[in-house]
């Protein structure tokens, strides 16, 4: 987008809870001194469902009543759906920023990859809209996003105001789940080597036929200290800036070198 | 795995298109050579469904007759869904090495991030489990896979027999669409910055409602002459190794510089 001077900042909105989570109502808080706020959100839960796109589908997009001063659309499809249409067919154009969130539960580490929060963060990356995804260490409902929502205003105004923006600048912010005067700051961060366990849990179903819950435990093997699950642990705000180049580069001059055909 | 010398490798099979995909038929008779091939797939098409998971439904999983000598099962999940099921409830062990695809259609540059292909290769690779996604550059049912698995087979000798390889590998191979003889040979490259113009087709329902589908046009915009998009157009079969760390390394440093809070 072409932005002159006097134009205020198009912030597009969206997340992976759906419309009516709590979390993305206190984004949209956060981020509504900032500029002209358009929601674009799932019109239904979409967590987990990672970097999925609807191509065997068609989408709905429905313009909703949300709050004073936002323009909000409810979508179908996918949170990565939500992000191309938004472009497409609500704004007609790159907003200035895309935002995703604020996610009912973490997405540090390896949840990078399966979040749909971080995905609708990347994929506006990949188009050259700088993102942000944020999401806070507590998957309940009723979760308190006091501290998130100050700290989260900290980072747009920061991204916002940086002239000399990366235009794939894509952030994936994760929140401890501390009252806002606990918080030490906010932390720069590598993504932690860390995976889950799963264990599905099998279960029988009233006709004798077996069917299997997935579930996992969270191991983090990273021992260093600039990741972003010791960031958290330690009460900061963890910020990893990631990138849709999923090449790994030394691998692939080592395997150059080592592999003739 | 702890594998002793006799062992034949345990070599697990998925892909996004399901079960009933030529594709995979042609990667389980490329690989059969080779060890004790398991088949754990989609019981329909999964495509697009990048690292999707399965959280707020059950999973089924299907014993299935595929071909003589491999054992098989249909999964109601997405592909990834499918590694994790294999891993825990199928095998109850790590496989040596996951195969993937052979897609019907490409996979190279951007569509690595959407594709349910590469994903499952990806989550693999995420468990320490050696892995390979392979895509041939021909959407049709009616594809011809005959140079796909004779190259097929190359890379996979290729990296069952190599003794140092990293337990976190993850090759993205694409195939061009023609005859084995006009294959130039293969190529580590790496992932093309290319993308996806999005133009959504409009259409209005019998109930005057608007839907939409996603249709897109393919922009390379990289001009580098080791990417897969390069590789791949001059009829070289295109290897990137890929990763699950989406950190951007360069920018952590810039910005842990440039922010201050």
């Amino acid at each position: 987008m072409a932005k002159t001077k006097t134009e205020k900042p198009v912030i597009l909105i969206t997340n992976d809870d759906g419309i009516s989570a709590p979390g993305i109502k206190a984004l949209v808080e956060a981020a509504l001194p900032f500029g002209k706020v358009v929601v674009v959100a799932p019109d239904k839960p979409q967590s987990g469902m990672g970097h999925a796109i609807t191509i065997g589908h068609h989408l709905r997009l429905q313009k909703v009543h949300y709050m004073e001063g936002v323009e909000a659309y409810s979508c179908s499809g996918t949170p990565v759906d939500c992000v191309k249409l938004a472009v497409d067919k609500v704004l007609h154009r790159k907003p200035t920023i895309c935002l995703s969130g604020i996610n009912h539960g973490a997405n540090h580490s390896i949840n990078v990859i399966y979040s749909g929060t971080m995905s609708a963060a990347l994929e506006a990356s990949i188009e050259s809209i700088p993102s942000i995804g944020f999401s806070l260490l507590d998957l309940s409902i009723e979760a308190d996003f006091t501290a998130a929502k100050h700290f989260a205003a900290i980072i747009i105004e920061k991204v916002l105001s940086d002239k000399k923006l990366d235009k794939h600048l894509c952030l994936n912010v994760n929140f401890p789940k501390v009252a806002t005067n606990l918080i030490k700051g906010i932390k720069i961060c590598k993504q932690a080597y860390a995976k889950y366990e799963e264990k599905f849990v099998e279960r029988v179903d009233p006709h004798g036929k077996k069917y299997y819950w997935l579930t996992g435990e969270f191991k983090n093997f990273d021992k260093s200290k600039d990741t972003d699950v010791w960031a958290l642990k330690n009460n900061y705000v963890s910020v990893v800036p990631v990138q849709f180049d999923l090449t790994n580069h030394a691998l692939k001059t080592q395997l150059s070198k080592k592999w003739k055909w």
